[in-house]
């Protein structure tokens, strides 16, 4: 009988260019670990947050609000407390809060006797993420437990589906140390669209899907385009223009806002091409005033995971 | 030395209901015939059009003005004389006006000794397609020439995807004979849709290639929807709304206008399916004052060829 286990939550890159609220990969370089005990007494909590001064209040933290969804429904003859040792930075584009909604309702589930399916568990983690996010979404959340890349085809209900990963595909990320509030990241998206940008973006995201199943890098190169959020949202993203051309001259197939930023991603063609990337990323913001973090990651095909027993 | 050759000119379906402008398919069931034939005199002629009352001037004909698009352009020591029989009506929806546009450039690089590749063959093409849409597009020409399903993720320059086509998939198409302005159907569209509208339907489009890709025919019927124009383009067609649904209870996968209508199509799993489709249809006009066709298809992974030397 299992009372605890210990999960590597990994961090994810939604929107992916021209997969607006819908597209989404997870990274296997960056994750946060929690410890999930399960305990005779009834209830839940958070008994130790680990990194960025989160709070240990079930109701104020995305995997204390999730955590209550899933226990709410299975309403077991027990309880759980929750350890979270942070390594996302929240805020920070990679899926800081969808990786903890996840960690919990993953957890608890695998101590419940795997009561529920990945749908299921999506659904749970969803209410924390709207927590973080004021908005339902699970373009983070749908990479976290499937891997791999996913396409959310619908919310309500969900549908997710798995699309292949090309094997030489790896993603290079910089963290400019910035704040980007999510509120204003979604506040300054329009309403509406031009129908000539829209079909621009949907002939793309078809063609990545087309690519990914084909493993076509030449056509993800010139189907990783948005032209519908990036004009909006790069004003927050000091040097965007800068890294993105950059990047893209030194041999990216494509580079882009990861979520509502500040994190910018790149996906190359190889582990060479992709650190490559990483040092023409450094040297952009060597110069200036923001601090950055950079690393390279290849897609992980595995997704949230127990990492001992 | 071939100096004459007959084509088979195949209708098609463009839209797709999630893939405005950009998505299309072939169909084998109806298409025009052309004959081109070289003529030691320098020139082009239109010589016969059989059907539909269409011009024979070349200026005036989408099969003259794309025919005088490759040889302007090949400039080659000889004429050619094109006679064109029309099966597939003009204005109906099924890609009239491609079927002639192509026929005549893909017959004529035929009788030059395959002097251009598919995307220039298309290219030529997209000028007689202006004479009749007034707009520069290739969702109709991209299936004649490529055959299945195209994905035309741009047309300057011209990116032209063949997607793969699921062995079962059959196509029930009815054409009401009612005419429908090419222009009215464009005009009705609105400048600017709701962002949350064009998420639906990216959604929905990546979801559908994946779904062709896996021949996930449940997710094919989760994916056909077009939330963007077919509210705007269906009252131009009588009971649309009566044979869409009565259609999609009879067990079709999806059912929507056919390019810019006035023709509705629907996919189906299997033949059966798709006759029984075609009875539904059938059935919902048989008691109104509108006259119509219908047929049923394969979906043609040969597209526009030689139908004898």
């Amino acid at each position: 009988m299992i009372n605890e286990i210990t999960i590597f939550c990994p961090a994810t890159v939604a929107n992916v260019a021209c997969g607006f609220d819908v597209l989404g990969f997870c990274l296997d370089a960056i994750g946060d670990t929690m410890i999930i005990r399960k305990t005779k007494v009834k209830g839940l909590k958070i008994i130790h947050v680990e990194g960025f001064n989160l709070s240990c209040s079930l109701y104020e933290n995305v995997a204390g609000v999730s955590a209550l969804a899933i226990y709410e429904h299975a309403k077991p003859n027990c309880g759980f407390e929750i350890e979270i040792y942070k390594h996302i930075k929240p805020g920070s584009g990679i899926g800081s809060s969808a990786a903890s909604a996840m960690g919990s309702v993953f957890g608890i589930n695998v101590l419940l006797g795997h009561l529920y399916n990945k749908i299921e568990l999506t659904n749970f983690a969803m209410k924390g993420e709207a927590l973080a996010s004021k908005s339902d979404h699970a373009d983070n959340l749908a990479p976290i437990i499937y891997g791999g890349f996913t396409l959310v085809r619908n919310t309500s209900p969900l549908d997710i589906l798995q699309i292949p990963i090309p094997k030489d595909l790896y993603v290079t990320i910089i963290h400019p140390q910035i704040e980007v509030k999510t509120s204003d990241a979604r506040n300054i998206l329009p309403d509406t669209i031009s129908l000539k940008d829209a079909i621009t973006q949907w002939g793309n995201l078809g063609s990545f899907i087309h690519a990914l199943h084909t493993s076509d890098y030449k056509l993800m190169q010139r189907s990783l385009n948005d032209v519908i959020i990036e004009p909006h949202r790069k004003q927050y993203i000091p040097y965007f223009d800068k890294v993105k051309s950059a990047v893209l001259e030194s041999g990216a197939l494509g580079c882009a806002i990861s979520g509502s930023g500040p994190s910018i991603f790149a996906l190359s063609k190889g582990k060479t091409a992709a650190k490559k990337v990483e040092k023409t990323m450094q040297s952009v913001y060597y110069n200036t005033e923001v601090s950055y973090d950079t690393f390279v990651s290849t897609i992980s095909s595995k997704g949230i995971h127990i990492i001992n027993l």
